[in-house]
């Protein structure tokens, strides 16, 4: 399965999901997949850079190891981003009453998956 | 029930925790319960603090509203922050491999119960 198949896979498992991206540590978007055509995944990806750094180092000032997922619920969007490598991670957009259960477990399948590839 | 009997009520009814918080958006402690001594939580909620700033900041910049909550799985820890108001939040410290969902709940319940306190 390639990477866009992988990406796909966890858009059509979960109803409520918006859009999904593998983003590079430098903020670029690598690929994506979306059902709302307005949701910006680039520059979404660019933010979560930076969240993800401020979230090392809280984890880096507590001995709290690597950052595996971070899992962001606001009033109108839900986002998880997790790690896949050093250098790339994966974002999935759900809807905040979503699954977001299944949308841990399809993000972390599909991130087994590409890892290969990145 | 009161602010501490709140705190414990939660460390209390997860056996997998290791301390609770409530933290001002100005970095500075409330409140906090612990098992486990060695866990600073006067600096990790310092640096969580900044952590929710950047997450506004991604927020804002999608439309996503106001941040609720933010799940952080690292190697070693897992933070489950929860808004209370607009000047306070909580901080839920458990084991990796603990029950996350439960963990949600009863911050989530506790937020309820002291958010007139604060």
């Amino acid at each position: 399965m390639n990477m866009t198949d992988s990406l796909r896979d966890v858009i059509g498992g979960l109803e409520e999901s918006w859009g999904i991206a593998i983003i590079g540590m430098d903020g670029i978007l690598v690929e994506e997949q979306k059902k709302q055509g307005e949701l910006d995944l680039q520059t979404l990806g660019a933010e979560l850079c930076g969240l993800l750094k401020s979230a090392d180092s809280v984890a880096g000032s507590i001995g709290a190891g690597g950052i595996i997922e971070i899992v962001t619920t606001a009033e109108n969007y839900c986002v998880i981003l997790r790690r896949v490598t050093d250098e790339y991670f994966m974002v999935l957009v759900i809807h905040p009453d979503g699954n977001l259960g299944k949308g841990r477990y399809l993000l972390r399948r599909a991130g087994s998956q590409v890892r290969s590839e990145l």
